[in-house]
């Protein structure tokens, strides 16, 4: 493992290793347990592959029951717990510890109820993102949230990252798109949050799980609100002489009362690779490109989309071709989804940050990257959700030359700072995990990480759930009121035993 | 005070009164402390005005640092605080306690930045809901939920209980609309959740403080997102000849696709008090009544005003009246709008009750309701949410009649226990409160209250915070492992004392 300070590992849980599988055994038989190191090493690691580590053994639990009893069994022996679901975490999320269970959802994989008239379907954690849309788009509904891993990523995974996608802008993130949750305390008591309605009273659990990354509980069952699929959609793609006219073109739509159903840009080096890449059809002589989809009724959308044309005319557009069938619809969108790949192609590694910014601070945030690029003497792609201000800056570097990897880290890490400092945040929907975690305290003060903290101490006062994420160092929660969090300092996230 | 258990008053605060009222004069000068009995009789009930009681002392702070010290000072002297904004609850949230200062953020009503760029606007909390839509007009925005309390009512009560409206079917409750907020702790210590951006990392904390009741901390400047207003806006009145066919034609409007800015519903009762008092041109012949408001683009209006039409007499619409003008549509609403006070005209007294059901259990619920109506010889008037399911059962009463105040309570206890049975819950926008605190345990079991009051320990360990709302019984947060909520009980919510 480089670059990463990870926690020392608990020696006296080391040491226990194989009492902790023989009780798993008894809990999850037959594969359910999987502890030998061949079989393990497919899980160690999530989709930041720069960091790997086995974990104690593996957990595949089959029923709430098996959860409920692994945890309960885990917090009475003070076995820490890493959850993971389908590993698609980009920030380290499931990145597994060597002194923990890693409990992986993956066997959770059933679609339990199809709710038409309640617009809802009731699905198990292990279901993927895709998988849901698969399920009832016969009946002319679909799933809105769409990151670009849909085709892998778990639902469960997706309610822990508070995952968003494409069409986020108009549909919401997963917060948005989720009523109601089953889960599971590490003292393995199960709770219920929200249901089928859209209004809830008590405090908002659903809210505060949504993007707890694993450090609140294990969700067992997910209420999701699926989407009648609009009767159309149609996409614009649009090509500028300069990111300022692309960003400026972004603010004019929405100013104009528009949003599209997506918003997305990309700059030159995201262009070209892409295009290389699926031949998508994209201008090589922009700077910027958007596309843009509009969707609802075919007279709405007509509309939309002449007056998406006048304000990308009026930015100074040098190329603009609307979609006049879905094949064409569908060639655009395929360089963007491609852009991570493509880039994968004209460069050994990239780092993929995701940071948010207000919207109008677009053209500064991108001339802040270009001279950091310099600084740094890497390229940098540039692929975003440009509605809601989400950038997903890809980094380019080579792992075999020498420190490459920390200057790219560096380089985010002041790519995310510059983030802060125009008023935005650290991620946009990628979560904190091990990547940002050393940067929480650039976003909040010491007040502010306390009261997650506290907020911490009551789901898992003893810390078990996902340690070493999220928070730069850990805190026994009874001496939380002399907790000190050092802004500015890298602290080693050594974690307390208790 | 009838038909309610308070907590005892706190000897110990009482005997401290003229100290305290000292001690809070130092920290606020001049008016902005109350302390006689005449002056504070203003103060001693919500819009819940069945439940009245005189306060220890009024502060108004007009400071965030003067709200910090104030917090400050009960926190180490052991002091309860209700917060208060407009008072304009409509489930006892801000009802005083005798032995608790009422913190009235009232004079906290500065509209600080209107960001058009970003569409934001960063406000105090004291500013009234339409004050936001009052500022930003004139450049063409507005503030979506619109509670019916919207010239009254303040930001910061709105986020405390997380008010909905009329429009939020297509618009989002509170929680949707609310970006960023600064809130002070019980300890003083002052918090900044969210900001600008649509995404955030790190708990979601303002998730969890909106709909928290005042029992978390004080909100002190709330950032909004402001829309812009849509192109054009109407709206059909259509009547029916019973409230199944007028609940099946919601549900075929949402399963069409198409999501109205508003879509309301009313019964008889409410059509004929509605009617009588502001002439809205209401159908008298029918058993309910919808307004559907369709708003976006004139051509997707146009467009979808026709199929609203055709559905809505596919389901048997006996009248069935599109908006002509911008009059027309005001007149079609101002009926809705006046409901309450309607009702009011033909009924000494009425309890204003607010579940929320899945939309397609509606007929179930309303022949429970008619039902429930002759078991109590009550008459009921329904106005409500149709297309998020939220119903406001308006119980008419007379207090003067001995007991029937009572019956009453008993019977909208009844209506929400049906709405939990059909899947749904207690409260859709008014909150628990003081009115549904003793429901909690049937919605929530001892394990779900359990993990909601672990929450609240880790804002207020003390529970000096809105003490006595919300949750049925309190308990020493060192405790927690050991108590009980006992299902079904309506225990004496003694506060312990610390």
């Amino acid at each position: 493992m480089s670059g990463l300070l990870m926690p020392k590992a608990d020696d006296s849980t080391m040491s226990r290793r194989s009492d902790i599988v023989t009780a798993l055994r008894a809990i999850v038989p037959g594969e359910g347990v999987v502890d030998a190191t061949n079989a393990m090493r497919v899980f160690e690691s999530d989709a930041l592959t720069a960091y790997r580590q086995l974990p104690l053994v593996v957990v595949l639990p089959q029923t709430v029951a098996q959860v409920s009893r692994v945890l309960k069994y885990c917090h009475e022996n003070n076995v820490k717990v890493v959850p993971r679901g389908s590993g698609t975490s980009l920030s380290g999320g499931a990145l597994p510890l060597e002194d923990a269970v890693l409990l992986v959802m993956s066997r959770f994989n059933q679609i339990l109820e199809i709710d038409y008239p309640n617009r809802v379907a009731v699905v198990q954690p292990g279901v993927t993102n895709l998988g849901i849309t698969n399920a009832v788009e016969h009946e002319g509904f679909y799933y809105a949230p769409d990151p670009s891993s849909q085709i892998a990523c778990s639902i469960g995974g997706n309610v822990a990252e508070n995952s968003g996608g494409v069409h986020c802008l108009k549909y919401g993130l997963t917060a948005n798109n989720v009523l109601g949750l089953e889960m599971v305390l590490i003292t393995g008591e199960v709770v219920r949050l929200g249901g089928k309605h859209l209004d809830s009273e008590g405090y908002d659990l659903l809210g505060l799980m949504t993007g707890s990354e694993g450090l609140l509980g294990v969700v067992t069952e997910v209420t999701v609100r699926i989407l009648q699929k609009p009767a159309t959609a149609r996409a614009l793609m649009v090509g500028f002489p300069t990111s300022e006219q692309a960003g400026k073109c972004v603010a004019d739509i929405i100013a104009g009362g528009i949003i599209p159903g997506g918003m997305e840009m990309m700059d030159r080096p995201a262009i070209h690779a892409a295009e290389d890449f699926v031949h998508a059809g994209y201008p090589l002589d922009v700077e910027a490109l958007l596309i843009i989809e509009l969707d609802g009724p075919v007279v709405e959308v007509d509309h939309l989309i002449s007056m998406v044309e006048a304000i990308a005319y009026k930015n100074g557009a040098s190329t603009c071709v609307i979609s006049q069938s879905e094949e064409e619809r569908m060639a655009f969108w395929a360089g963007r989804k491609a852009a991570f790949p493509a880039v994968g192609r004209i460069s050994p590694d990239y780092l993929c940050m995701d940071g948010t910014i207000p919207r109008k601070e677009l053209p500064k945030v991108l001339a802040g990257m270009r001279e950091l690029s310099e600084k740094y003497g890497l390229r940098v792609a540039n692929v975003f959700h440009a509605g809601d201000g989400n950038l997903h800056p890809l980094i380019l570097y080579d792992a075999n030359i020498p420190e490459e990897l920390h200057k790219a880290e560096d380089f985010g890490a002041d790519i995310l700072r510059l983030c802060v400092k125009v008023g935005g945040v650290l991620t946009g929907e990628h979560g904190v995990g091990v990547e940002k975690r050393e940067l929480m305290p650039e976003m909040f003060n010491e007040i502010d990480l306390n009261q997650q903290i506290r907020v911490k101490c009551a789901f898992d006062d003893k810390h078990l759930l996902n340690p070493g994420k999220v928070f730069p160092q850990l805190h026994r929660c009874a001496e939380l009121g002399r907790m000190h969090v050092h802004r500015g300092q890298v602290p080693f996230p050594e974690i307390p035993r208790f």
